[in-house]
């Protein structure tokens, strides 16, 4: 029997990522999931990722510490507030305080690492051009020039080997049209977790824009969301 | 009085990186000097790079510690032999076992970071195409590369603003190159460290590609080694 094809898949405990898992395990791969503790200021989100991973089956889901907050620079590792129910035609009109400098790249970087020493040819990651409020990091051109770079980077590109695909498969979809794609898949949203400002006791705000995108892609998709949120 | 400009320079404690900081130096930058710890199996690496930081006058720091042992598939991070007294024809005919997959994109990927955070547009990286041993991200396509992908990761690429320079001094210069450039600037060789298998005293070895390559350039350089040798 042909071994399954292997894919390392960078997972953050949020819908979209839960959604790409879906995707390449319903393709037939074996998924090795990527996480990163960098410094969040919330636990919830990796212990969405290690249920996500369980529940979808990934061969092996490896949890990488970093320290991106000795670098600084976000609301999502420093103490800068998060903006609260803003205006959606505000959201993606500006680099929001929540991006984090070259996170992207610096999740990538290690992806193509691990993908490398697996004999993995292809990277997923859950990128999103419409509704990510204008990071400059998940958009096709930047994923363009990664993987470009990371064909010239590898063993492989110097051998001759096949070379590293990095595949965006939400980066066009609404996220209502995520939401849909993750249902039909079987992808349960209950251990998924988005917001940027959760509670104490891990309940989301509902308010913040990552809320905000969520709770309008339940409504658009005509699905409830089956998260607790603060106010509801 | 006008601000310094600002530059993140890639330090690993080697002759090659101590180089480039004197260089970085030199041209009136203020210095932020990265280095990593990141499973390496020697202490020695990163005590060598505080002692060049400071020797050499750099403005910060900063020690990012990283898991890549985690990732494994190295013999700098894992069990596997450090090979000794190869010809010198064999080092660059293919890649060693201590090339670290994706190293210098996850390194880099952290100087972007940083310099983003700082507002520094160059960096530097003691990358070199000619003594290197081959390793497919020392090469200048790689850097090329990697810089037009920085240039759509970052907020200033967005915003317009101006763009990364990704710095590459040594790129074609021979290992004696480097260190008579180094020399004419005043960088005290004395406090680095190249050796991939010290003894547990810290003497380098004198065998490893490594050693070999240093020891190499210091007599083509018609200077002494102020380094110590397990044998002379």
């Amino acid at each position: 029997m042909a071994e399954k094809k292997k894919a390392v898949v960078l997972l953050s405990g949020g819908l979209d990522s839960a959604t790409v898992l879906g995707i390449v395990r319903a393709g037939g791969y074996e998924a090795y999931a990527l996480s990163f503790k960098y410094g969040q200021r919330h636990r919830i989100e990796l212990e969405s990722a290690c249920k996500v991973a369980k529940a979808l089956g990934a061969s092996k889901h490896l949890i990488m510490q970093i320290d991106l907050g000795a670098i600084g620079g976000s609301a999502l590792t420093d103490n800068i507030a998060v903006p609260k129910n803003r205006d959606e035609r505000t959201m993606g009109s500006e680099i929001p305080v929540t991006y984090v400098p070259a996170r992207n790249t610096i999740f990538l970087s290690f992806a193509l690492a691990w993908a490398e020493v697996l004999g993995a040819e292809d990277i997923f990651i859950g990128v999103n051009a419409l509704d990510y409020s204008g990071y400059p990091d998940c958009r096709p051109e930047y994923i363009e020039a990664f993987e470009r770079m990371a064909n010239l980077a590898t063993r492989a590109a110097v051998e001759g080997r096949s070379g590293i695909r990095i595949h965006t498969p939400l980066i066009k979809l609404t996220k209502s049209e995520i939401i849909r794609t993750g249902l039909k898949l079987g992808v349960d949203y209950s251990v998924t977790h988005s917001c940027y400002d959760p509670t104490a006791e891990g309940l989301a705000c509902g308010a913040c824009d990552s809320c905000l995108i969520r709770l309008r892609g339940f409504a658009g998709a005509g699905a409830p969301d089956p998260l607790k949120y603060q106010r509801a």
